[in-house]
């Protein structure tokens, strides 16, 4: 049994145990690793049919019985816990072996381990991975970054475990260094904004158009099958559906309204706003998440003030509007986090293929979407495209669904309806297509109190001037 | 001339120039210091008359000049310089003496000096300085931290320089460690708020109601006598009124519209998501400044729209509802920023008190405004205040402002005028206040792909389903 296991996986919880038995099933033996015994005895037991799993708690065997250069993966939890797995691995590895974390880890961090190991000779991958636990188990999508050469060891593996999209997979080499993880954190930002933005609509159909879960789950499913095509939709759908086990009525509405968060999506605004880049229809879905989370604020404040009664609309008129307004927001929330990817290439030297990261999120992952497919096509026909927004392509669909999303979030701003991912992605729109912005006014500020200086629309030069 | 200067001031720029000819008609005397001639020259002639101020380029006479404990504030660019000034005078210092830092460090940064330099004996203080170089020279407010004991040392000349509001010195110990710069950070966050509330508003105006640059200094003008009166509101008339010294009509409209940024708003909105804060007013006024960047592409997004063009609006009813809704966004920007500051105030034990904040911002600094006042008197009431929107004071001043919002709001998405910061200050609110939000729908698709859990509204417990 030494050196015959094609791959190895440390941490065996939920995602860690479906990844495994996906390599399995696509004939790869392999070796999983976990401290704990039982659930490396879980394991055992599932993956027996295949005859291709085994698992162990001691790390020596778990490196031995892995066939050279060893492609050993990573699914534990983001943080100090990498670095201590890969502490215990490092005895017993050798030269030219992978180390392939496939965590949500924070880029910089990659970067640094990447360095470390290098001065051993180890490969280090960051290697998003997006599709939640049934993803893991039937095909997610892959986000593998590292060293390009070494990453030919594993791209077999890689390309066989992926999800498919028409046959392709959902799996190609991203770039160099922490070019997986960063890929991935703009993923999960954008993950933030379009969840963000079903649950607006979700609000605004059910509050202004006294719709049921019946109907909710009808109207998603028919945007299913349409242009806004997409996961989140589709388990939206389920969701409206799925009845209570533990009460009457739907399980949704005893939810409470209180969305967690793991740090991917703060962690997209922060590092666009040292890059420079606006991405408001993310910012606001990360502080939407925070508000949810001061439950106890809302209610006394909700007792406080005064809220308008929302002005039923009608049903049909509002499911068009929605459907659109849904739409375009998609579409310039995608925008933002792609004009994101853009800068961090040139400023991190990832060197990323917007186009091809467009095709891997196709399939498997959380954000996948018909979508993608034009946005892939707008980024192959012009690689150095600076924003979605500009593409050719683009324009009409987008010129034809902001109307919807301007009385929309119209008619949330007059009715009492927070709509702030709609908004942020309207005003983001209004925005980056404004020629000229009031901003003007905020550079004669910062010159008269700050003595800022400030440029001038006629003539080239910096200035300033002494405000009276 | 040996131990006999009260107060040594390091970097001769705009603001130390300012600030140390300040301290000196205080009849506090001064030692200035700086490594260019020219700018320790042109002090001595500046300060000639106050016969308290001399300056030298020679560190360790500088450091002999003052008494001790010595008092030294440095007015010099944030980052790596502040670390080789402290450098450069430690051979001098005796015990107790005062190191003082008065320009934006991060309040981390912050942090680290003071605990190295306590090693050594040696008192630091980050300590805010707001007003611009106006303010510095007739009166700054400024937002001193560190040892309570130590400050007793620089208290007489802080409150002598310092800006007054009705007799009161705008200085104040705001509590240990990094407090200073943080709350002047936070501080300096509001400020890009408001600017580009105020923008926004300029842009109304201009579009909808067809206000010339006359009509606009009115309008502010008579704004700034009212409940809006601030100093951002003040000289945004002022600016209106300026004529272009290079050319035919007002400077302002010359103005290139991008408007920069030094880094503070984006570290309030970063620090704001480590805290779990939510400050989208802030946040998008950051993002503003970067779309404002992208001159270039906002060109040529603006030939491939069609935009709506704005219904007009009557003259004074668009003047009523301007006010009403820059008084409502200056509320909740307000409370944001003050939000933060509470939580940041637990997170990092500052043991801040928010209605001395309030009334140390009430002169002398950018932020300054008649409404601070109403915002100490609503934390004197009540210190634990969680935000200033649930103040019973504030409830009938938002309530009776709201509507306006709405209404503009409401208008702007429709014709395709950005308001992003008035937009997100509403729904802000609107979310806020909301005692449910449709964020269970987030949280079920979050346990739907990740098996992330969720509570319910009916019944204590952590619950996972296998959604159908």
């Amino acid at each position: 049994m030494e050196n015959t296991y094609d791959f190895g996986l440390i941490g065996l919880g939920v995602m860690g145990r479906n990844f495994i038995l996906n390599v399995a099933d696509n004939n790869f033996s392999a070796m999983g690793y976990d401290l704990d015994d039982e659930k490396v005895n879980a394991l055992i037991v599932e993956g027996q049919d295949t005859k291709k799993v085994n698992a162990t708690t001691n790390i020596e065997h778990f490196v031995q019985s892995l066939s050279q250069p060893r492609k050993i993966m990573l699914l534990v939890p983001a943080g100090k816990i990498v670095d201590s797995v890969i502490e215990s691995l490092l005895p017993y590895l050798d030269k030219n072996d992978l180390i392939i974390d496939g965590g949500n880890s924070f880029f910089t961090d990659t970067d640094r381990r990447e360095a470390y190991l290098q001065g051993k000779g180890i490969h280090f991958f960051g290697s998003g991975v997006s599709g939640g636990a049934k993803g893991a188990r039937r095909g997610p999508s892959i986000m593998p970054g590292g060293n390009k050469e070494a990453y030919k060891e594993v791209q077999p593996i890689f390309e066989a475990v992926s999800a498919k999209f028409k046959g392709e997979p959902c799996v190609a080499y991203l770039g160099p260094k922490s070019a997986g993880n960063y890929v991935k954190m703009v993923h999960n930002g954008i993950e933030y904004g379009l969840m963000q933005l079903t649950s607006e609509i979700y609000d605004l159909l059910k509050k202004a158009g006294k719709y049921s879960n019946d109907e909710l789950h009808a109207v998603f499913d028919s945007w299913n099958k349409g242009r806004l095509q997409s996961f989140l939709i589709e388990i939206s759908a389920e969701i409206f559906k799925q009845e209570d086990d533990k009460g009457d009525g739907r399980l949704v509405d005893k939810i409470l309204d209180k969305a967690k968060q793991k740090g991917t999506g703060k962690w997209t605004s922060q590092n666009a706003m040292d890059l420079g880049i606006p991405i408001p229809s993310i910012d606001i879905a990360v502080s939407m998440r925070e508000i949810s989370a001061l439950k106890e604020e809302r209610v006394l404040a909700d007792k406080l003030y005064n809220r308008p009664e929302p002005a039923i609309m009608d049903k049909k008129e509002m499911a068009k509007w929605a459907e659109e307004a849904l739409y375009f927001s998609f579409i310039t929330t995608y925008a933002q986090g792609l004009h994101q990817l853009a800068d961090a290439s040139k400023e991190y030297g990832y060197d990323l293929d917007l186009s091809v990261i467009a095709k891997i999120w196709r399939a498997g992952c959380i954000i996948r979407a018909g979508l993608l497919e034009d946005i892939s096509t707008a980024f192959t026909k012009d690689k150095q495209l600076p924003n979605l927004l500009l593409s050719s392509q683009f324009v009409p669909k987008v010129q034809s669904t902001v109307g919807a999303t301007r009385n929309l979030v119209a008619y949330g701003a007059k009715n009492g309806i927070p709509l702030p991912g709609l908004s942020n992605s309207l005003t983001y729109f209004d925005a980056y297509t404004s020629g000229r912005l009031p901003l003007n006014l905020i550079q004669a500020q910062r010159d008269h109190f700050g003595s800022h200086t400030y440029e001038r629309t006629d003539m080239e030069g910096i200035f300033h001037t002494e405000w009276e």
